[in-house]
């Protein structure tokens, strides 16, 4: 397999767009999920994100980068005047909407109406879920943090609620998350369905780990 | 299908270790890499990471989470110390290797040398990578934040070298880690392999976005 060394000039060097492209795809691959916001007259904002990351357990928390220059800047705003947002894992049968969510519509037009998908409210929490959605997440926004480096924000939320089906959470407390439909994303536009390979046991010195299913 | 939800207090009231694999699932996919390092006497460290992320691409930067309390300290003094460090992706073949190298082991003994994989050196990089890695970057550490909620550290790293397969990268820069063999990750211990449904075109207010394939 013939492989290529790509150094830091040859990165540097390359067309804005291709680069783009290139470097997103590095990573490996990406959680898929719908971030609902509102501002505070039930204006509603929905974009997708790729950029959504486990933080914590106790507190449940979860980070998610907002790139002024690429995000509508409807949702850092919404965020910071309400404190709320929801994030919606994307399944197959959303793709299409979700991806769609990344075009440029003017403040005042919600998402939700253009892609077809539809807001779900919930008492006490001033942001609108994804009623499609399998797996929903409601948060606060605890802490922000801006790159010196390029100015990209990182918005540390608190899960305050999760909706998750049944079916998927096991007895120790993993959810299918396959199981669910949720689908993953490579790159900037890529879209995969998932095949589980297994579960493997806890890692100790001296033992390999066991496959659990 | 019938669905529950954890409110905050639910979630606080979850056994710790399922709570911890509860959260864990909820952000979705989850990139699976080999973290390489070595102190200043290339004494060489490997743990697999789950929460690798695109932060930019003009500088191209890579976003890590460290936690003192669950991974080895060795990796974040390796980096302080040295400033550079690796992501390997991690392939089918290599799941239960890159799953063994999350075992506690002391300072002076080496995961490559425990779990069978191989430390490939560069020139004037002082960090190891993972020879059977199909796609292998290397970083500089160039900020680091920690969050005030938790104490978990954000490394932020500019990508200096990348290493790619050349049949995997297409006209417009996107690389596609399926066919390099990535594998994805969720919760905390679950290994899938995945199935691309395509590339969608660059969404725009008032046509549907295309699938490219």
């Amino acid at each position: 397999m013939s492989l290529s060394v790509y150094e830091k000039e040859a990165i540097v060097a390359m067309e804005k767009r291709y680069r783009a492209t290139f470097v997103n795809s590095l990573s490996g691959f990406k959680s898929a999920n719908l971030l609902g916001t509102s501002d505070t007259n039930q204006q509603t904002n929905l974009c997708i994100v790729s950029s959504a990351f486990h933080l914590g357990a106790s507190p449940a928390l979860m980070g998610v980068i907002i790139r002024p220059d690429t995000v509508p800047r409807d949702t850092l705003e919404n965020i910071r005047a309400t404190g709320f947002y929801t994030l919606n894992h994307v399944q197959k049968e959303m793709i299409v909407a979700a991806h769609q969510t990344s075009a440029r519509y003017p403040h005042d037009i919600s998402e939700f109406d253009q892609v077809g998908l539809t807001p779900l409210w919930r008492e006490k929490f001033s942001a609108p879920f994804v009623q499609e959605a399998a797996i929903r997440l409601g948060l606060i926004l605890r802490e922000e943090h801006t790159m010196a480096i390029n100015g990209t924000h990182l918005l540390v939320g608190e899960i305050i609620e999760a909706h998750v089906p049944d079916s998927c959470v096991s007895k120790d407390g993993f959810v299918d998350i396959e199981q669910a439909g949720t689908v993953a994303l490579s790159g900037l536009d890529c879209y995969h369905t998932s095949s589980r390979v297994g579960r493997l046991s806890y890692a100790k010195p001296d033992c390999q780990p066991e496959w659990l299913d």
